[in-house]
């Protein structure tokens, strides 16, 4: 109770976001950089990093003083090899809808830092293939839509729920417990932007009840993982992951809350490094850059 | 997405907690235990730990099959040394208080866990000395009640503040970054019953803006401690600690942000030590039976 | 630089252990805290648990002033439910032998700690495959035995190896990354007496070249896992686990660095938890009191 | 055990590092990787960061390709603003003298990597005040110098340190719990090449005895800082932070353990990154590029 409020110092010099993700060739930085130079830019923050093995160049430049952004991105698109991609960033304007079932910690993670500005994107909509979590929605004003799963095919429901999502123009798909499995063509339609937050435990398990298998095999830590969907069941690429201690007095149910809250905080950690603009995704690797 | 809910398995056999402080002598696990086994008990866990410093005795003791609770603890005082503190537990049915000023990180978290039975205690109010946090109230349908220090002294303040609590009549004040300044006789009011949560940082600054030094400074490393208010200005016996890493890219809001992230969680962790009766204090220390 | 030397102070009271491990039924603490408290002990601390699933019942008691510790375990047996194991503790006296094979880095560490009698334990004698490690034995004074397993067969090898630990009479053997598959005859010799580190992943990796996997799929921990060996393959009780953060910029090597980092400090914390007997083995479930 | 050795890929291509610490001013990133592309260079890595405060500017790049490094420096000391700092990093090259008193843990700890080429600098040799250590330098073959501070005066006890430093022409001096205040002078005469490790607790502890305070105030984490040392007492810039758990049962010799245990861990991961050229000092605070 005896600290004082912290009062944020507005930085007076707004900056912007420029994402190079290409082929590797020598001298791109110096490039792209000429690029920026030329258009007034100063330089504050850059990160590149060259995936050898994939022979890919990434990089992410935080920088003040360019009016002509659309100029500067054009330019790159000119110089650069063929295929590149050449982005302004929009770190902080991401529109999102968030799918759930049942569970409601992630999603009540989410809604609360959004409805204080804190999740750096704007939550558009909850979709849930139940009805649970109407009332968390409304609780902070989002709309919720129950799209139900039960007697109607697996196609019909993901129809069903692609046309739930449209209107909200989603720029990410945040699965925050979503217990279906997405078709493949699904994750093409919003690929590289499905958003999963899965547990984890060091042995993996295989089967149905993890907790209560992580229970019997007597785990002293418990994870989870965030990352990506893909097309392959599962498992995509890893945005962040972490991890809690729990003992032998953990039963099945004190190990699944314990995995709950570590769900939400990887959770909430992954997105902040998405909608910060902060992720490439290179092959089956997230280049993480904070 | 893949995992399957977890479906809770329901304990068949319900358990009751004693819980015993006293000055420590030769024998006090075998006489309380045979108090249990003459009432039928059989001892699920138990916790022992004398504070050889001290020279007290803390005892936590999860049982089942005793019907005459009472009878017991009645047996428990006769038979213990003068001054010992029998009682049963009461996890899981314990009334707070929120005092918050404007910050929402913890009494958000607080009120989320509350809405799902996960706090292991039952939110009777929020009181603020701002209207900032009434909406978040609103939004988890806890009453909220304004009880501004601007223009009255400080003894009025806390008279108000009292009488504000009075009704709700609670087991423990949860100081949800409640930016006041308690004095000895409020405290008092509620002796051990107080807990609050802190920044903390490695080394520790004095004075006020704690993160802009924390920045300045270049730490790597902002944590949260959650005690026990007492007299004693600032600190009190801590209950849990935790930290996270920041790096030289934070600035000031950044490591603000870091820190509100970590107290949330220090002080959820530390308000299930104590509503699952955990948590015995012994002078300047606390112990934790986990 | 600034602080200065901590002078460790020394408790006047020499404790002993006693662990119980014995089917669970109702009156045991009673019945076993009455036997020391008519022997005149003064129990410090007490740690029970009851396995619900498994009905069995765990105890660990420090405890001081008791002369006739034969006499204590005597009267136990004779009181305990059949089968049950009473035990002294011998906190602090173990021997144990390592295996090893080519890696350093566990070793080193556990001859560092040995060194300094920080360990727990005395290490008797380094048993490998390879005579990699032979300088580092030397350099702790620590007898180092060369047992190749090229051109013998696999029983050979292992009678070898336990001719050679034969004479030692370890109480434990520690695999500090032995890189053999131990035979279910050679676990039997040394039931519950053999530990072993193994690096862990979130997601687990079949196969081999396990850090390129992690590598190629980008984890962002990596963790490693201490445990009993038993006679199913692999991964038996787990005694600890830890992990570290790796990032995008981790080639297999570093990966392979951090895991070794990671593996050597688990293995010591484990190792501490057995040698100051705070371990029980439960079923596939290690029960830890600390 | 079940694991098998990894062996390490070798990277084909040999790399090198330019770093660069400037006053800030537009278009250095795009000077610098033009005179880095006309010597032929791809860049790998780029890690660029500008201190807004400071208006400094730091810049670390990993490339392959450069036959004239020379050349490389000299053209950038041309155009770069006055009182910038080239240099072509020395990752691995470095040469340290460790000062120590009486611990081990830390020196053990670093002979160890050393030993196994892991540390990423060279061990000249361990000068200590005390005798204590001589025996674990002579294990590992690093020269070991007494140079005892009794019945000298604090500047002549300096004189010979640095004299018996001076042969070995140490890059860095790793105080490796060395407990003596170095004067100003000294500081001086090795600027911005002094690395301490310091444990750290939350709250801060004032005075001698800081593990038996840790223990009166029931602490739950115990830390490590390791830190530049400037002339400013105490504590200088941070490099890295880290922190272990402890509870109430742990007495102040095992506090003092546990921070053992984190302080060569931290100590360890701050030389690593120093020792790879990872490291910028901006005032009081340091840049990581990790």
């Amino acid at each position: 109770m005896v600290s004082r409020p912290t009062l944020p110092s507005v930085d007076p010099t707004p900056s912007q976001l420029l994402l190079v993700d290409s082929v590797d060739r020598p001298g791109l930085v110096h490039q792209i950089t000429g690029v920026l130079w030329r258009h007034g830019a100063n330089i504050l923050t850059n990160h590149e990093f060259v995936d050898r093995e994939a022979r890919r160049f990434f990089m992410r430049t935080e920088f003040a003083g360019v009016a002509a952004l659309g100029a500067v991105v054009t330019e790159l698109e000119a110089l650069l090899p063929p295929g590149a991609v050449v982005r302004i960033g929009r770190a902080g304007s991401h529109r999102i809808v968030i799918l759930a079932t049942r569970e409601h910690h992630c999603v009540g993670e989410l809604l609360l830092r959004h409805a204080y500005h804190e999740l750096g994107a704007s939550i558009q909509a909850i979709v849930s293939n139940h009805s649970t979590l109407a009332s968390l929605g409304e609780r902070f004003d989002v709309p919720f839509h129950h799209v139900p799963h039960e007697q109607v095919s697996r196609a019909d429901h993901e129809a069903a729920v692609l046309k739930a999502l449209e209107p909200y123009e989603p720029d990410y798909l945040v699965l925050a417990k979503y217990m279906r499995i997405l078709s493949r063509s699904f994750v093409d339609r919003y690929r590289q932007r499905v958003i999963n937050i899965h547990h984890s435990f060091l042995p993996a398990f295989v089967g149905s009840r993890p907790y209560h298998q992580a229970f019997e095999r007597g785990v002293k830590i418990i994870g989870a993982t965030a990352h990506f969907v893909t097309e392959e069941l599962d498992e995509g690429p890893i945005i962040a992951q972490g991890v809690v201690p729990v003992s032998h007095s953990y039963g099945p149910n004190e190990m699944a809350q314990a995995g709950r809250d570590v769900e939400k905080i990887v959770l909430a950690k992954a997105l902040k490094l998405v909608f910060e603009e902060r992720i490439f995704l290179s092959g089956k690797r997230v280049i993480v850059f904070d």
